[in-house]
């Protein structure tokens, strides 16, 4: 890479463009995404994402690596990359994407289609988790439902490993929309419950060649009636005797889809 | 509860000792831990901790729960409660339980006991969301392995919901120590590893009746040779095609301990 000269002033307009898309509204209203690290700026890079602008210290950036933009960076200094990141450690780089935008229409149809619904996830950070998860287990698609679900917020997007930008992951804001969707390509909608549902391991409810979706709710509330309603299945992951709470929603999807994989490759 | 005047001074000496025991140096000094919130609270009364004392909020607390500790509380103002916090949210009172000192002695014998081993986990927050999984699995004990692990830091309480407390989770530093506690039980050492271990649904790695530890590392560096070395089994979640990461340690810990449950109940 030719090298230009840092900028090294915290009040430089660029940097402080960046400063105010930590905020969500700005990168809302800018439609825009930021990703931080290799890992992370690499993996957006491979999915295809559309690079606005993206930012390297040299002292702390590792050129030897695959995968960063083709594009020469912006070189700022040290300072001004803490300043400019989200993270405590940006590793060096920090990239501006354009926010892909996924909608129920864009999905590929499938045969046997795997979907994970994640219904009102609270943190960002949990959902990425989601959607890595999601990812491992093979699904097609992660249908995030819920009014300002933030996909690609950074929390997201560092707990996904980036997985938000290789995984479609739509929004969903109206839970009916969903369901519709669902109902109309004959997917099976197998609800996770606390308690009242079937045992997930003594019910038979995911077979090969039978189009699937997780659909896991809110710690706290649960899965409210749209849900219930919509469910083919009702499923409980079994609690041993004496153990107050349930699984955190992050495990319980990881549990159901992995047990889903098991009973899809039987 | 009776009532005397609140503490409404930052710079009262009790509220600046609970301000100071926010540091996990300081905790460890004084062998105490701080428990925040109705959920926490109730679970370390309930599981028999030493309470060394406790504040509260009179406009914030809801005194209709039960599980309370039965000493009347120090009353303090929501500004002092929230100083002295160490989360966002203290929910209306915080308490100062004697840490509960687990050893691996102390455990009770088990005919077909059932371990988590928990290699290096890094954060409190990701320890204590596998602690809360393994009371669900119905482990008998968690071990968590390696040098400075705070089971009893406020994250890791949080993200247990309490089940730090009512499940034994002994730290123990030396990893050989823990393999040999393992090996003299006569338990079968399960080793998680990212790749390179057998597909966890081909073998068969658990029966009714048998004593089972899973074991699993930390998310980056994977387990080292010890724990390799000392593995009966090692075992891999199996990763869809594409898909460019394994889980994390938290969620692999579910779904591997889940898988078990399953085994071990067929």
């Amino acid at each position: 890479m030719t090298e230009s000269a840092p900028i090294t002033s915290l009040t430089n307009p660029r940097v402080k463009r960046v400063v105010r898309l930590r905020k969500p509204r700005e990168r809302r209203r800018e439609g825009v995404l930021l990703a931080e690290g290799h890992r992370e700026i690499s993996r957006a890079v491979a999915a295809g994402l559309g690079l606005a602008e993206w930012f390297a210290c040299r002292e702390m950036l590792d050129d030897q690596l695959d995968g960063w933009p083709e594009a020469e960076p912006t070189w700022v200094s040290r300072e001004v990359l803490a300043k400019m990141a989200y993270h405590d450690k940006p590793e060096g780089a920090l990239a501006v994407f354009e926010t892909p935008s996924f909608s129920l229409g864009d999905l590929p149809e499938r045969e046997a289609g795997f979907y994970m619904v994640a219904v009102g996830t609270e943190k960002p950070g949990n959902l990425g988790a989601m959607v890595r998860t999601a990812a491992v287990a093979g699904c097609d698609a992660v249908l995030a439902v819920g009014p300002a679900v933030d996909v690609f917020n950074p929390n997201a997007i560092r707990n996904s490993t980036g997985a938000v930008f290789a995984l479609p992951t739509v929004v969903v804001e109206d839970p009916t929309e969903a369901v519709a969707w669902l109902r109309e390509r004959g997917v099976t909608v197998a609800a996770a419950l606390a308690d009242g549902g079937a045992d997930c391991y003594q019910l038979d409810w995911a077979k090969p060649g039978e189009a699937l979706a997780v659909v896991v709710g809110p710690e706290h509330a649960g899965l409210d009636q749209t849900w219930r309603d919509a469910a083919d299945v009702k499923l409980t992951i079994p609690q041993a005797a004496g153990s107050t709470d349930s699984l955190n929603a992050s495990n319980a999807a990881a549990v159901l889809l992995f047990e889903a994989v098991r009973r899809r490759s039987c």
